[in-house]
């Protein structure tokens, strides 16, 4: 087998963030859970931006974010997702490039718009998501190349993807000729209520066709509809090869074969979580892909979480440490 | 003379800042002037952004800054001025919007895009910003409604509407409708190098049309083309009512006839200064607008000044003193 051109290959659901700053009593208002993920239509996004204190665009995207983190590590990256030829689409591919991702996918022309979350931040840095999906339901198998599969160690796919019913079928597409070129294949269970609303799939999908599974507590015992962490980890070591388990400021458990490794959370003034998940997948990702211990693997996946949560958006503005 | 309707009424180029943290080689390998704004075009801006780091987009333009800080502190505020009818344009109509600034400016259709001001943020908190002015151009005469600046106890001037060729005259119908209703006009020197291009303009604008003036050090010396912040003060008291003069970390000093005030900046780490006038206008012209003595407008502007200058983006991310 040859070196792959890329460690990572993300696959995703393209975005661009909209941040602001609420009370709690906002999330109350408009009956949001907090800390979740909820869809919503383009009529119910311009209401809910009309409500919405000023805010900053970023770019953003579950697996965009994993991706161009781990870019910023020093890992070589490339992505799949679909923006519109729009401004917002400019600010993302422009975001996602200027960190060295390759990003081949054609833009949607004529179509919606580039996807939009809505992400409102509580004082205690929790986010609260409201995706407008837009663009983002046209991505399909013929924005997934094969070859391009084949040329990265690891192809990363994030949860949020079972929701537009097209990248579904790019999701597995790409799973298989993953696994077909003899490379793995890594999820991210991305928010429990999107656990829920496709549990059968993942459920089929972790244990068929997953090598490395990156969840958080609520996530994974979601999944296996346990009420304990243990529990769910236990699932989770019989189904996939390798797991690494989120549990915010308590760290994160690393599970592979019969050895499990604790590791320790970074501590951080959390601002904003948004993207935190992402960030630990990408500095884990990272130092896999460069042959890392598991043990280093997890800590760049801390540190990575630790920068995001310091400030406003997903994406980092300060240092990180490089792994090539 | 009646009760105006509002505090303030702004007027500038309605921009959207791309905020970006650069080295200080970036600067110099795009020989651009630290500190300084630089007008560019639509191709000098598509080349600059291609080589920008990932950015956060943020509303911005400087009289429209103020006035959100104004209103963020319990002014009742309005602002002119001319964005697109595309997605950068709604993103500034919805974040001035969101802080209760009345916006009555028609967007332009079918015509040059949104502004876009290209910031380049170095590790020392200093921000080096280059304007693409798209749409602001076309603000013109006929957005200026005569009745709303008299219905303003101050219309607020910035400097950079000297650029777009149509907004002087924009500018000048605004400064004689105030004065008509016996309201008063504030100027912002906004730039020095602003100040070079059209220093004979401004000298004569000063001297016959404007009653409150901010400038910061260098500002003030370019317009008066002293060495020494003392001798251009001196000029300043001659020439306006008010001035409100900032001196960076060394505070502010406020000029009235024969009296002058002293005040000290308000300690913060600095991220970025990008908004830091602005930001002390706003508090400032909140507190006069509210009966507050000169030293409490001036402590005012510092209080916003420093909120602006502890993170990225021109606009409050945090909790401001109201002075209603």
């Amino acid at each position: 087998m040859s070196q792959p051109r890329f460690h990572i290959l993300g696959i995703g659901n393209a975005i661009v963030d909209v941040v602001s700053p609420v009370d709690e009593s906002f999330l109350s208002r408009h009956d949001m859970h907090k800390g979740a993920m909820a869809l919503i239509d383009s009529v119910t996004a311009d209401k809910l931006y009309a409500a919405m204190p000023p805010a900053a665009e970023t770019s953003g995207g579950s697996a965009a974010n994993t991706c161009a983190v781990a870019a910023m590590m020093g890992a070589k990256v490339a992505y799949l997702g679909k923006v519109a030829d729009d401004q917002l689409g400019r600010v993302f591919r422009h975001d996602i490039g200027a960190v060295g991702v390759h990003f081949p996918t054609a833009p949607l022309h004529g179509g919606a718009p580039t996807a939009r979350c809505l992400i409102m931040v509580t004082p205690d840095g929790q986010r609260t998501m409201n995706t407008y999906l837009g663009a983002c339901v046209t991505l399909g198998t013929a924005d997934v190349d094969a070859a391009l599969v084949a040329d990265a160690a690891v192809t990363y796919l994030e949860g949020y993807l079972f929701d537009p019913p097209e990248a579904q079928a790019a999701f597995r597409k790409a799973a298989e000729a993953a696994h077909a070129a003899g490379r793995q294949v890594a999820l991210s269970l991305s928010d429990a209520f999107c656990v829920h609303r496709h549990r059968a799939a993942f459920r089929e999908l972790v244990e068929g066709h997953i090598d490395i599974l990156f969840a958080n507590e609520t996530e994974i015992t979601a999944l296996y509809e346990t009420n304990t962490f243990a529990e769910a980890a236990a699932w989770a070591r019989r189904d996939v090869a390798l797991a690494a388990l989120t549990r915010s400021e308590a760290g994160s458990v690393i599970i592979q074969g019969a050895e499990t490794v604790d590791v320790a959370a970074v501590p951080a003034e959390v601002i904003d979580t948004t993207g935190a998940g992402d960030a630990y997948a990408a500095g884990f990702l990272a130092g896999l892909t460069a042959g890392k211990s598991l043990a280093e693997c997890g800590h760049l996946g801390s540190v990575a979480a630790a920068e995001v949560i310091s400030h406003y958006g997903a994406r980092p503005q300060g240092h990180l440490p490089s792994v090539a």
